[in-house]
């Protein structure tokens, strides 16, 4: 049996972000897995079998590629930005463990470049001292919980990357959180709302916190705020490394 | 005048993880610049000079590359990793503030694969939930600021990738930092070194927290401290989606 699962990060979008890593993992795919919009940048070819699948079915994705690579096949599960930041490796793990007998199989992470990273560089370095990375999404988390880590990393004055800003179906999270950072962190404080960064659709935009509103932020849509030394310099925004 | 700068992330070490585009400029290059073991990624060729600096004069660095720029040079500032998390582009940044003149040059940022991003993927997926990355280094902060984001961090259960663990010259603080993680986290919480990730050096180990000392690493190392849900399945460590 000569199966694999490679976990593979395609980057936000441009063909010039994907590793030559993942690039050789696809070439040699017997199957891809993925959702939807994900699984639509693989190019099809002989040989290679897409399987797109909607979103939220992440673990049922999951064991559907392991099944696939225990039976010999050349699996690809594809993710955007990098598969271990709020994408598949998650799900994957979650699958393996409901099924111990698959934990044998050749299986590899590959990483990607993340929409926080391409949506920094974009913007200048607004990610350039200490930082994190929160889901906004209350789908696998009570809504509790993201505000208390909000109230905490302002405190801590970390620069933040919030994934997943803001969907049709409760736009009223991010409108609180919105208004959790303008009380910790002042109605001055830069925030970049980066949508489809590095594809045509790019779209930059960096304001205060006092005139960020919702609409800014769709789900396409990285949001990253400074922290208090976060300034402007020419047409860019950057944290610098020192701080104290 | 045709110069341009670019400041290009070489990702943590393997060849086949510098995206296509970071290649692209290297090709397109007259002078590379960068820390000495950095512009060492990078092949000679006729037409290109390499201009090797030592550490810790990351903004002079910035400085001579814009100068090569606005005399007509492309010139690409090479950092290891992502070049917007703890390496150049804060620095290049820091050098345009104060010289406004350079600041209508063609520059542009290219993200790569920064080292905790590597490790969680060799790893598993340590950081598949919120989390944070701190650079333990205090030579551009006090070192008290560390330790409230640590303690914060830890209240806000945020896993946390932490840079610069350990340096020869100030081997305490990360003494320090264990043992303040310890009394937050508690003892079995999981650790992951990862060392020189992606290089034929590569060396990983998952401990816990009562386990870990500050030996297991070095400033090769990338240090992932798991949150309250992070736990092992089969060879790997990762955390879960969903939380609370």
């Amino acid at each position: 049996m000569s199966g694999w699962l490679v976990v593979a990060g395609l980057g936000p979008g441009a063909e010039h972000l994907v590793t030559p890593e993942v690039s050789a993992a696809l070439a040699e795919a017997t199957d891809v897995v993925g959702y939807i919009p994900y699984v639509a940048r693989v190019a099809e070819r002989p040989g290679l079998t897409l399987h797109a699948s909607d979103n939220r079915v992440e673990v049922e994705r999951a064991a559907h590629a392991l099944l696939m690579a225990a039976e010999g096949r050349r699996v690809v599960v594809v993710s955007s930005g990098d598969p271990g930041v709020f994408a598949m490796a998650s799900a994957l793990f979650e699958a393996l463990e409901a099924r111990p007998e698959w934990q044998a199989l050749d299986i590899r992470i590959l990483p990607g470049i993340t929409a926080m990273l391409a949506a920094a560089a974009a913007a200048g370095a607004p990610l350039g001292h200490d930082f994190c990375a929160i889901n906004l999404s209350d789908n696998l988390k009570p809504w509790a919980l993201i505000e208390k880590r909000l109230r905490l990393a302002a405190e801590a004055d970390l620069a933040m990357a919030f994934y997943n800003p803001r969907s049709k179906s409760r736009p009223e999270g991010f409108v609180r959180a919105l208004e959790i950072l303008r009380a910790a962190c002042g109605p001055d404080r830069l925030v970049t709302f980066a949508r489809a960064v590095s594809t045509p659709e790019q779209h930059l935009r960096t304001v205060t916190l006092a005139e960020a509103t919702p609409e800014m932020a769709d789900m396409r849509t990285v949001v990253i705020l400074g922290n208090s030394a976060t300034r402007r310099v020419g047409r860019w925004v950057y944290t610098p490394r020192s701080a104290g």
